[in-house]
């Protein structure tokens, strides 16, 4: 009988190839099987390309199909079967590794993966390997102290637009905006009413081709931001 | 003229020896002076232990003392102290790098440098290289998604206790509360009471010798929790 195998959860970190960890690094090169998911917005070349220089000779890489799909069933059979699939690698005894950009939880589809291997393989071995956020590699590129002494920090989706940043800026002292890429007009608008302005900033692809710091927020509404484009703003 | 040197702010990860990134390692590697600063519940040799084998011969480590002061203007008076050590290894045109645990811009002493240097040397060249947060770290070690889809996060100290906790939770879906090593009972009562507490977990000492995962919050009241204990919990 097989020994079972292990399923390794590795952040990439932001995109800067260099921002990588010595683990990640490691556990890439021992991996028999390199798993991506891929989708439009998710672009898994990226994650790839700089998993690449570690990846063994020997090692077999399968993309999984990452499902845009409304429907919260469908969509959960649609991560079942791609947690079937590392599941039958598992159980040939053989190491895999599933790269993702930044952390694998925060906003990763590795956190679909991990609910479905828990559903299609309880027992299953899984260890997640950290990696540095775009917020956290924003706040080092602009020189910006993301939180401080006794600060709150609240990370949150652009998707909620303003109405969300108005309900929780009196709680917070700082704010990072992912996905900042639509609702500008109305983010920018709940910035100014909340006194979070002035002390903000906008990054699109940090530390990659194309980054662009947008040092006043005004400037996002008449541009068509990239869907890498996060805000840190404070009070 | 001497050219002028370059400051750099450098997370070496949560405490795990591999977790730290391949720049981390390249710039400590160019250094010509190491830097960390010293407190009591800020141990420096552990960065320092984590620099060590990339620290090049020829560097000179040097530690500044953290001011534990509680009146702002004394020890934002002992930070300009330190900001001019630095300042004066840059004006001899050498690369100084400033090391810290987890992330400069996160909870970081790195930041008390960062505006002492903004005041004392504002010509300075200053680049931050981010590191793994002591919260992203524990998420992975525990399996537990930070976040995810559009969800709101926020990372708060425990210092404020239970009250904070419970003006917040209904504004987020994940609370990770760093510093939990006091107010316990508070918290733990806070998070029983907003409804976080089945789907949290404590961590102390993560990737560290004598780390402990405190699955049931509420042992950690019996107990005299390690200075770097976290929670993380969600609803």
């Amino acid at each position: 009988m097989n020994k079972i195998g292990k399923l390794f959860g590795i952040g990439v970190g932001p995109g800067d190839p260099e921002l990588i960890t010595k683990k990640a690094i490691r556990v890439i090169n021992e991996a028999d099987v390199i798993f991506t998911a891929a989708s439009t917005k998710n672009n898994y070349s990226l994650a790839l390309e700089i998993a690449d220089p570690y990846i063994s000779d020997k090692a077999d890489i399968q993309n999984l199909s990452f499902p845009m799909i409304k429907d919260k069933l469908e969509s959960s059979k649609a991560w079942n079967a791609n947690a079937q699939i590392i599941s039958n690698i598992l159980k040939q005894g053989q190491k895999a590794a599933f790269i993702t950009l930044g952390d694998p939880m925060t906003y990763s589809t590795f956190g679909y993966i991990l609910t479905a291997m828990e559903k299609v393989m309880p027992e299953a071995a899984i260890e997640v390997v950290p990696g540095i956020t775009s917020f956290h590699a924003a706040a080092a590129r602009c020189n910006k102290i993301l939180v401080e002494a006794e600060e709150t920090l609240a990370v949150v989706s652009g998707a909620y637009g303003g109405e969300h940043i108005r309900s929780i800026a009196e709680k917070v002292d700082k704010i990072a905006i992912v996905k900042a890429y639509k609702n500008t007009k109305d983010i920018n608008k709940a910035l100014k009413e909340t006194g979070f302005y002035k002390n903000s900033v906008a990054i699109s692809k940090c530390g990659r081709d194309g980054e662009e710091i947008i040092a006043e927020i005004d400037a996002l509404e008449t541009r068509n931001p990239d869907y890498w484009t996060l805000i840190l703003a404070g009070k």
